[in-house]
C-alpha cells in the first residue's frame, strides 16, 4: 500500500484511547468518535486527530476500528441510525476489536456484508499497559484479504498477531482465553487460602509455584493484588463475567461443556452481588474469602 | 564444610536415579539402596556408588535422602525393622524428597526426633528431564540449621531451592502446586474441546493463549500431548491423583475449601477407572472427551 | 363471577392441549389458536372449542392463556402484528403459563400494561400426565386482583396453586425449581454410577435411598429411566437446559451464585452436543456415563 | 428361634442409646458397654440391662451390636486388647451399625472371620427421632444366614430393612445416600439464596418446590432450619463431612467420579474451618451465605 490507510476509530475508553494513540504514533491519520464527545476532543488535542460528530462521519476512512463495551454498542455505532454503515461506501473495512462473542460478530458481519462492507473481528488480550506499549495479543477472524488489509494496523498495536479463522473465531478464541484466565485466577485464590489456613508462608508458595507446574500468567499477575486486596482496575470484574458468560454460551451452542469455567462464572456473579463489578477481577478473592470464612 | 558430606540414597526410580546421578556428578560420595536390588547394582556400575544390603546400612552416611512412592514406603525404609533408624546415630539428617503429604512428614519427623535424628521434607517439582539436568524446584520444610546442612545437596539437584517453613510445609507447598497444575491442565483440556466443538483452529488458540492471560505451565507442557493423545509418562496420573487427594485432605484438616481441585480429583478418579493410572496425567483428556462425547 | 369467564387458549402442544382439555371439561368456553392450524382443528373437534384464525381473534375472551415454547413466541402471539394486543380491549387479562424467565415476563407485562391489558405469569410444574389430570403445580406472579381473576382457571388445571409474588416471580420460582431438579437428577445419576462401579446392588440402593435422607422427586421419577436408558420424553433435555440457563441468568442478574446448577448446565450442554436435545432430560445419564467411562 | 437372642450393645450415644432402648422395649435381654461408664449405668437404671466392665464382657451374648463413631473405635471395641474378640467363641455374630466406610468394614469382617466370628455391617439412615421410634432405615451387608440371624433385631429398630449385598456393601449404600443428601441440602441452600437475592417469597418457593420436581427429603427437613439458622444437632456437620469423604474414597477406589459430592465436601470443609463441626450439617448454609455475601 503506497500510503498509510486513513483510520476511523470509535471508542476512546481505557483501552481504545491507548490503542488509538499507538496508531497515531505509528503515523496513521485518524478520525475519532466517542460517545462522550469531550474525551474525543481531549484525545484530538493530545495526539492530533480529526473529531467526527457522528459515527457515520468516520466512514470516509479506509478502515474503521471499533473498541467499545458490548455487542449492543457495536451494533449502534456500526448499524444504527447515525452509524458507520449510514456513511459507508462499498469496500470499506470495519474491524471490531471489542469482546462481543461470536454470535454477535457473525450477525454484524452479515449485516455489513449485505452492503459490501467488509468485516474482521479482532479482539485483543492484554491490559492497558500493553495497549499503551503496542504489545497486545490480537486474534483476528475474517477473510484472508481483509486480514491482510488490517495487518499493518494490528502490527502497530500488537506484538503477537494471529489470524485464527473466519469472522467470529477471533471472538471465540478470546472468550476461551479469558475463561481459562478466570479459572486460573480463582484457582490461585483458592490455593492461597488453603496455604494460609495450613500455615504456609505465602511468599515461598508463590515463588515456588512460579517456577513449577502450577505457574500461570494469572499467578504472576494476580497473586500479589489478591494478597494485598488491591483491585485497581486493569480489567473489570463485570467485563470478565461477561466474557465467561459468552464463552459458556458459545460452548452451549456447540454442545461442549466447560465445567471449570462454569464454576468461575458463579464466583464472578457473587462478586457482582458484592458490588465489585467495577473492581479489577482480582476482587474475586473476596468471594473466595467469604466462602472460606477467612481472609488472606 | 571441609569435605563433602557422604550421602545415602534410597529409591532409584525414574526420578531418584536421575537425582542420585546428578549428586554423583557433583562429587558426592554415594551409598545407594533400592527395593529391587538389581537397579541399585546397575546404578552403581554406571555411576560409581556403594550398594547397601539393607536401608539400615546407608545410615553411616552424613545425610540420607529418600525418594520413594508414598508415606508407607518412607516409613518402611526409615522406621521399619531394617530401616535407617535401626542403624542411625544421633545427629544423622534424613531428607525425604518423596511426596507424602504433611501429616505423614510430621509423623515421621517426630518419630526420628525421638532418637535425635533430624528431618527435612523436601519434595521436588519438575519431571525426569529436569531431574536429569539438576534443574528441579525444591521446596524444603525443617529447621534452619538442618536446611543449611542439606543445602549443598539441594543446589546440586535443583535450580530453585526455597526454604518454605517447618517440617511438613514443603509437602503442603508441593501438594498445592500440583493441585493447581491438575486444575490448569484439566482447564486447558476443556478449553481445547470447546474450541474444537466451536470449529476454531487449535494451533492458533494455543499460540494466542500462550501469549495471553490464559498462559500456564500446563498449557505449554500438556496441550500438545493432550492433542496427540500421547501419554508417555512424565508424571503418572495415579501419582497426580494421590497428590490432589492429599492436598484436599490437607485443606480439610485446615478447614479450607479448594473447589477447583475437588473437580480435578474426580476427573483423575475417572481416569483410574479407565485404567490410565500408569499413563501421564495428560491422559485426563480421555475423561474430558468422554464427558464431551467428542474427540480432540 | 356470575358466569364462567370465556377463555382464549394459545398453544396446543403436549402440555397446552391437555391443559385446555381440562379447562373444557371444567365447563369453560374456549377459543383456541395454534401455530399449526391443523392441531387447533383437531382439538376443537375432540373437545368442543371455537378456532381462531389469528392470535388477535382470541382477544375477545375475558382471559387469554398462552402456553408456548419461549419468550420469543410469547412476544409474537401477544405483541406481534396479529397478536392478542392488536385485538385487545382495556381490562383483558393475559396469563402466560410458558417458562420464559423473569426478564421476559416483566418486559411483556410492561408492554401489555401500557395498553391497560393485565398480565400474570404462571408457569407450571408437572409433566403431561399431571397436565392431563389437572394436578399441575401452578406458581403465579402478578397483582392480587389479577391472580384472583385467574384463580378459577388455575384451580381447574392444578392441584397446588400458589401466588408467589409480582409479575416475573412465578418464572423465578419455576426456574429455581427446575434447576434444583436438574442437580438432583444428575446427582442420582452419578450416585448410581458410583454404586455400579463399587459393585453394589442398584435395586437395593434405590429402595434404601427412597426411604432415607437421599430421597427426592428425581430419585423417584428418573432413577429407573436412567437405569433403563429409556428417554421417552416427559420433559425435553433441551428445555431443561434452557430453564437452567435462565435460572443462572436470573442468579447473575441478582448477583447470587448457584454453583451446583452451573455444573448441571454443563452436563446438559454436553447432552445437546450428543444430539439428545429432544430426549427426556434423564438422557443426561449418557453424559455421566461418558465421563465415568462406564455404563450403568 | 425359640428364645430371643441375648444382645450385647456397645455405644450408647445419641443414636445408640435410643436404638438399645427400642430393643429393650422389644423384649431383648441386653448387656451394654459404653466408653463413659456413667452413661451405661444410667441406661441400665432407666431401661433394665446388665452393664459390662469391658467390651470383652459382652461377648457372651448371641449377637453384639456396635454403634460408635468411626472405624478406629469399632476396631478398638471389637479387636482391641479388651475387645469383644478377646471374649468371643466361634459362631458369635457381630453387627456394626456405625458408619465407617466399606474398606474398614471389610477389614474388620476379615479379622473376625479368622476366628470364626461372623460379621454384618448394617449402617442406619434416620436421625434420633427415628431411632427413638424404631423407624430407622437399615441397610445390611453380609451373608444371607448372618443377615437372617440379625433380622429380628433390625426389625425392632427399623421400618425398612434391606439386605444390600456382601460385607461392606451396607457401608457403601449408606455413604452414597449421605453424599446425595449433602448435595441436595447444599443445593436447597443455594436455591434459597438465589431466591432471596431475586426478591422471591421463600415460603412460596419452599411450598411450590415441595410439590414439584425439586422436592427432596432435604428440602422437607433442612430448608426451615437453614432459613432460621437453627443448627440444633440431628446429624453433625463433622460426621456428614466424614461420610462424604468416605464416599469419595470409595468412588476413587472404584474409579468412579462423583463431582457433585466433591463440591459438597468442600462446602462442609469450609464449615469445619468456621468451627461448625458440632452443629447440624444444615449449618453449611453459613458457608453458602459467606460465598454469596448475603444472609438468607
Amino acid at each position: 500500500m503506497a500510503a498509510s490507510p486513513r483510520v476511523g476509530f470509535i471508542g476512546l475508553g481505557i483501552m481504545g484511547s491507548r490503542m488509538a494513540a499507538v496508531l497515531r504514533r505509528g503515523g496513521f491519520e485518524l478520525t475519532v468518535w466517542n460517545r462522550t464527545a469531550e474525551r474525543a476532543r481531549e484525545f484530538a488535542a493530545a495526539h492530533g486527530a480529526a473529531v467526527a460528530e457522528r459515527p457515520a462521519d468516520v466512514a470516509a476512512a479506509d478502515v474503521v476500528i471499533t473498541m467499545v463495551v458490548d455487542a449492543e454498542q457495536v451494533r449502534r455505532v456500526l448499524l444504527g441510525d447515525d452509524g458507520v454503515l449510514a456513511g459507508a461506501r462499498p469496500g470499506l473495512l470495519c474491524v471490531d476489536m471489542s469482546t462481543i462473542g461470536p454470535a454477535g460478530a457473525r450477525e454484524i458481519g452479515a449485516a455489513l456484508a449485505e452492503r459490501q462492507v467488509h468485516f474482521v473481528d479482532a479482539p485483543v488480550s492484554g491490559s492497558s499497559p500493553r495497549a499503551e506499549d503496542g504489545t497486545l495479543t490480537i486474534m483476528a477472524g475474517g477473510d484472508e484479504a481483509d486480514f491482510a488489509r488490517a495487518r499493518p494496523l494490528f502490527e502497530a498495536m500488537g506484538e503477537l498477531v494471529v489470524h485464527v479463522g473466519a469472522v467470529g473465531d477471533g471472538q471465540t478464541v478470546k472468550l476461551i482465553n479469558n475463561a481459562v484466565a478466570a479459572v486460573n485466577c480463582a484457582t490461585v485464590g483458592e490455593a492461597l487460602l488453603v496455604a494460609r489456613a495450613a500455615g504456609v508462608d505465602l511468599d515461598a508458595l508463590v515463588r515456588v509455584m512460579g517456577a513449577s507446574s502450577g505457574a500461570s500468567a494469572m499467578l504472576a499477575l494476580k497473586a500479589e493484588p489478591m494478597r494485598r486486596h488491591d483491585y485497581a482496575t486493569l480489567f473489570k470484574l463485570e467485563h470478565m463475567l461477561k466474557d465467561v458468560r459468552l464463552c459458556l454460551e458459545a460452548g452451549e451452542a456447540a454442545g461442549a461443556p466447560f465445567t471449570f469455567a462454569a464454576q468461575a462464572r458463579e464466583i464472578l456473579s457473587a462478586g457482582m452481588g458484592r458490588g465489585l463489578g467495577d473492581a479489577d477481577f482480582a476482587a474475586l478473592i473476596e468471594v473466595l474469602e467469604g466462602q472460606a470464612g477467612r481472609r488472606l
